[in-house]
């Protein structure tokens, strides 16, 4: 018997919410976006992740962008949508809706403002898996909720069929490694998703095992991600590395926004937004507040990259 | 012409939110609770604050919780009701729904989870202010928000009109003094309320300038707070050192919880809760998911500390 | 039987170390400074903490710094040295040559560089205490060595007699009030010494049962702080107040530097040499590499804040 | 005209400094283990590392390690040397005494303890870079030191000839691919050498565009981390992930040591030097104070993992 492929691999873009300029979501846009992404090869969509503005949208604004999402997919590809509240029945009324619109999986952080410790992480996500039916992916994201996620909690959770996957975007290739070798020792079976959220480090995840990525750059250059992933799995590393380090460079634009009046938030999705209005893809760059648009220079370094990556 | 006095002043306790064994609003509990709290003659109710559980309770769960206080204070104090969310428009919807329910303030932390600079915490409370009517406080949390709100920012937005007061939880009394002296300098005049949240140094930083105190463990003790702040007002350190003592000495019970098996927020609110059963205050000590209730060994040492205090 | 005074009680500064233009210790001006602080009816020293450049300096100025510091005090009050190393044995060697230039009582830091545990820590202590003959103080200084020490082990070791005090720049107010607890419940006649050592809360902490304070400012205003002191002692906590407030104020001068182009220590060890200089304490404003002294626009920015506060 | 190679590549293992069960430096030891490491074929020798206890030695035993590593390396490999320490001067008077002592290169961090930003450490760097004459390496080791060194700051120092290389023990595997583009394309003919100092993704660093490694546990296999490195250089992707995969593992003997009793220094070194002296490479596996050796239980899991790896 073989170890079963995972259920989601390859590169799963976490798009972006489009966004008009009164704020509203543009579903148009919303569509323009999905349809090139899925054009290109992707292998899933991520909805509602911290590149998708989650937590800047009201409940209803969330549902609408659902709705756009799983409608334009129309099951091309699995859909899986971040429930990012901070504890675990805020999570679940997400999961119920999210349920209710028909992705396939769910993606759960650890707790967050709550002051939280290794106990109730884990309770948390033996809770939300204990209610909901849909693969159950954990989001491993410290720079927002200031907790890692141990690979000895993940691994146990994994054979225990609890999480069905991580999204790792932790930065921490130390515990990414030690995670991809405890869940081939501990969790051979169970089709458990190894992800990396990491642009720039894709082609050394997937050397070092993982199953795919979920890379918020993939919003302007899916094809890229895309040859990078075939790269990787033929095992041709030299196209993987000349790939990787084209994306790595086209990911500047996250330092195109003026770092004395715009952080983390506001450059990499407020970058992604304003590339894609570039592109043509969406209508507006215009982002959620606090965030702030990329003004005119800003968009003019963006603009310079796309240039130098090919892409304009 | 004298120094206005602060809107909101005095003992403010951030009352707990009681929940039946099956994590319901307990109503009947939460009325007995304030009830038993304004008999104490504290000076305003903050509801919906961290130790409110706000994060854990869904939307309808706070709006219930919400109308209990204001119905049952009827007026005897102002309430000031957290709006507690990661960022600005969801922040506005809940000032929104917290303004209807007729609160007499609003209280907002930092954004969260979304990775903020300077820049974007200025503006998000500029944008709150521009849409509520109510006052608005500040509620600086760092442990909680990860981010300190600077004594140069808060004063400024004081000096605007754009903040109405600050419920000081950051445990860096070296920024609140400074905080204290930046009112009186480019403020004077505005009112603002200074409250201190840390339960143990209500005396201290009295003496350095505070309005008054926003102490969880007022749920508890809420006489011994109005003692003590009376003491300070009058200037009888004497009498308010030795009330502070003796307070510090019952917060021992957020010890009581096994530390291996349960962190900040389950030791806090678990704890306070657990008091407030055995004083049968209220019917419940159950806490939300994923907290865990305390269990017998450390009620009986919430027990020890509350007959210790004089209070049992 | 009496509570005993704590040893080291009161206003001890913790001095500066001049430097001359070339980096050598200034001699004459670490004389005058010594001298001026005595005058100003201080009750202690502390040498070569923080502010006295310690990590800055090499052994041999080290050791020249404290034969002048010694020399001079003469025996009028105690006189502290710090032994800020990163590990056991080479604090030990600081202790030692410490002890043979004649002061009165040692003062270490936890462990630093070095990534270490409660465990470790502990160790750290008892093995110093144990072959030191001089009394031992815990320096609390978690912003330089990103460990707290916690007030459980603090009145632990002073119970058994392992410490004999401690100087708090944790700037947590919180432990520190639960620490003047735990010290009264613990170790009520080990005369420890609680020595807070932050400049802008020295009434408040007074007022939360503090033996003394240890203030970077003392080096610029040395009978400010003498008179501040007295008042708490003596009760008179409006005198404090408004002593206090004027000290706050002239704090001020630590936001004289430039913060895009200096941090820190720059801003606090640097502020503190020129404004000596400025008061013709000390010759030059020399601080040690990678450290940049303050400019002719900073230290006009220090004197502004001389002449508010009446010193010149 | 070609890329030169880095002056410093390949497997250059940090070396522990071995101690009698005194704490003096056991120099037959030492001699022992430099030779299985030449023997091992590595390509040079990392001395007074933080794997080699550099800030528990004295300076006496540091320069006793070193004569000895010198000597008994006899030029066969690059030496290069530690200097760690605080802050500039003392930094200097390190690199003094190793550049007498013979060594190739030298490492310093950036400045520790004391508080300093930006242009503190850039000072630092090129202060230290102005007055020695071997070619200068920058640790990047925010874990110890609490400050990560940017890949514009090493990009524009290697440029300028400031630096010789980075030793890369963040974690930080975003900035380390930065990194290796920013040096591609800032400073393509400086021979800068990238080093990266995470045992468990070498593999992936090298796909990454690293020069080599400098992992602690080639203290105890440093053949195994050679031909990791060869396969690597060859493409051999496929044995490098397997090699890297068992290395992985044998890498688990750091958790050998209990956490409830021993935190990151001791559990590290602990676990290597109880590994060598149950290889017979060294005779003690005492390490310094605060640190304690591993008990027997703790020394039977190390036994165990390096007979999984094929060890003994």
């Amino acid at each position: 018997m073989t170890t079963p492929a995972p259920r989601f691999a390859g590169v799963v873009p976490p798009v972006v919410t489009p966004l008009t300029e009164e704020g509203a979501v543009d579903v148009a846009s919303l569509e323009r976006l999905i349809e090139r992404t899925l054009g290109a090869g992707v292998d899933g969509i991520f909805a509602l992740g911290s590149s998708g503005e989650t937590v800047f949208l009201t409940d209803s604004q969330r549902d609408q962008a659902l709705e756009v999402v799983v409608k334009t997919v129309a099951g091309a590809v699995p859909v899986i949508a971040g429930c990012i509240e901070p504890t675990t029945r805020r999570v679940l009324d997400r999961a119920d809706v999210s349920t209710r619109l028909g992705v396939d999986g769910l993606v759960a952080t650890a707790p967050f403002y709550a002051i939280v410790g290794p106990h109730e992480v884990e309770r948390h996500f033996r809770s939300l898996a204990a209610s909901v039916e849909l693969p159950l992916l954990a989001y491993d994201i410290p720079v927002c909720v200031h907790t890692k996620l141990s690979p000895g909690l993940l691994s146990q959770l994994a054979a225990e069929g609890i999480l069905a996957g991580v999204k790792d975007s932790s930065g921490d290739d130390v515990a990414f490694r030690q995670l991809v070798l405890a869940i081939a020792e501990r969790a051979p079976d169970a089709g458990f998703s190894l992800l990396t959220g990491h642009e720039v480090v894709v082609d050394a995840m997937m050397l070092a095992g993982a199953s795919g990525s979920v890379p918020g750059l993939a919003n302007v250059d899916p094809a890229g991600y895309v040859r990078l992933h075939r790269a990787c799995v033929n095992g041709d590393w030299d196209t993987a590395r000349a790939e990787q380090d084209r994306l790595t460079r086209l990911f500047r634009i996250v330092d195109a926004a003026d770092p004395a009046t715009a952080a983390g938030a506001t450059r990499g999705v407020g970058a992604f937004k304003t590339a894609l209005a570039l592109l043509g893809v969406i209508d507006s760059n215009t982002v959620s507040l606090p965030m702030r648009p990329l003004d005119a220079d800003e968009t003019a370094r963006v603009r310079a990259q796309l240039e130098l990556a090919g892409l304009l």
